[in-house]
């Protein structure tokens, strides 16, 4: 039976209303705008993410899990910054044939990361696209004025840290589409959820302020990433391949032979917060690290000159060309 | 010829990076997120609109006519919340086929509209769709801190104002898709310009406050916003169509058959400042509009009660359904 026509008017009052959480800011989604009182002292942070169905997301994954990964990758830039999550606003271009269950699962899911992060939707957009779903948020945050973290902080000498791990966003993307059924069950759903949920490091980032010189957080592939961070601070950078952290998921690939350590180290959608520090921060690293209950690995250093190179575990440069890594990826 | 391959990230280096200014906010479009200083004093306001090629403005219309409606339509949404805009983010959705000149001429347009309302772009992702082109941007704009104006300051007794004039939007794009031939070439001319290009009252909106009681920007058709402003501020509305003022095109328009009265009332992409305010403000009002050099209408005033409801010249209450008032526009 053909669903009946969606009232998207009636739809915004029951399903977005309720995600503003009252906030005054929000002014019950019923006004042109959205007004946050600025804070003395403090630093607004914005950035604005993105997504297509069949570019950044399979278009049959869950309008939940969809609504949750949206929100995880914007509130992912604003913890790489330093900063915490204050609001969201969202833009969405919905296909004419989007059904009103549909509808209610994407803002439940977006309901519940906001309540995770504790943040609230202040404003948006919707409107009816002929073409595939197309999502866009602006996520605001707020930092201590001038202390928000820069890709350009890096200093020669600097250690090269990473949160969490690494490649389980670029296999995951192949679990979804059951590329990987060499793989145990377990280990095909554990990386198809890091694809579908990526982990923003949302206490991490403002715990970096004053420990971190450069901080970004890594979405297009950890070499690439780290080659922007060593552009925009003009220096150079040495990893050690066997020194990045790898899920026990992402090592039983590797070593089945379905993926290669460096193309690994060049995929996509990892959502970990990549820093520099200077050595004598590492012990405050490591404390940190045990505080958050999150592992954060030191990968190598920052050095003089340009770009990135990695060293593999025969102490020979890995080969970019192998890992894809000059691919194109239009975003950020 | 085919195109060759559009290298993105040099585009945007290229065309999107001079529209910063130089503004630190942007850290050169190459970090993770903006940074705008908290202003003591201020709230920062927050507004965001997708447009979809197909749905919002023409496939073919010129792009750096797509890009200036983009910021247009957002800049309209702050000026009549009262608030200076003060930068933009910009998400964009190109089609895969999108050619450098093309890409070239939308960059174009957004710097001339940057420079022409004094923001920068401070912001933004790029990615590329399968379908068509679907941009979203967000205005950021600042206002004293509790002064920005609301929907739903309207008491009764108010006049009801009205920037410009009403209905060339909606008969303009009929002009553009060649459907009013009927009309003189300049009056084609006029209208289609006037879709594609609203004019965003900036230099109006923040001299409202401390004059006006409700106000918003009027984009679904001046019924129905109005309706959505009494609804906000639990009051009714009159208005006399008669007083609604119209462009010389539009009149001609009116008289030549080709469009009623009631369904200018009604019609979209008006882009002018629908506002309230006490009969002992008029005075201030006019004087205003004076100088500003910008038509300021009294078209009617607030009651009791819910609803709007439209006189015409005979005395009669226009049909709604003649106008099409109940007519669905996703968005806003």
């Amino acid at each position: 039976m053909a669903e009946p026509p969606v009232d998207e008017f009636a739809l915004i009052a029951e399903l977005f209303v309720p995600l503003t959480g009252g906030h005054p800011a929000a002014r019950g989604l019923s006004d042109d705008a959205a007004f946050l009182a600025d804070q003395p002292g403090c630093d607004t942070v914005l950035t604005v993410d993105a997504m297509v169905a069949g570019v950044h997301f399979l278009p049959d994954d869950p309008p939940d899990l969809i609504a949750r990964k949206l929100v995880r990758v914007n509130l992912s830039d604003l913890a790489a910054k330093g900063a915490e999550p204050v609001a969201l606003l969202l833009a969405a271009a919905f296909p004419q044939d989007v059904t009103a269950p549909w509808l209610r699962a994407f803002a439940a899911g977006l309901g519940q990361d906001l309540a995770t992060y504790r943040t609230v939707l202040i404003g948006g957009d919707t409107v009816a696209t002929p073409g595939p779903l197309t999502l866009s948020l602006t996520a605001i945050g707020r930092v201590a004025a001038g202390q928000g973290l820069a890709r350009s902080g890096a200093s020669v000498g600097d250690d090269i840290w990473i949160s969490g791990t690494i490649g389980d966003g670029s296999l995951g993307l192949r679990a979804a589409r059951g590329e990987l059924s060499a793989l145990s069950d377990s280990d095909v759903a554990f990386l198809a959820d890091r694809y579908r949920l990526p982990r923003p490091r949302v206490a991490l980032g403002p715990r970096l302020i004053g420990l971190a010189g450069a901080s970004m957080d890594v979405s297009d592939g950890l070499v690439q990433d780290l080659g922007h961070l060593c552009r925009a601070s003009g220096v150079g950078a040495r990893i050690e391949a066997g020194l990045v952290p790898l899920s026990d998921s992402a090592k039983r690939a590797v070593a089945a032979g379905l993926v290669t350590l460096a193309s690994l180290l060049s995929g996509g959608d990892d959502y970990e917060v990549l820093f520099t520090a200077s050595p004598e921060a590492a012990f405050a690293v490591a404390a940190l690290s045990a505080e958050l209950d999150l592992p954060l690995s030191k990968i190598g250093s920052i050095g003089a000159g340009t770009g990135v190179v990695a060293i593999g575990s025969d102490g020979q440069t890995l080969d970019p060309a192998q890992g894809g890594w000059r691919h194109f990826r239009a975003g950020s």
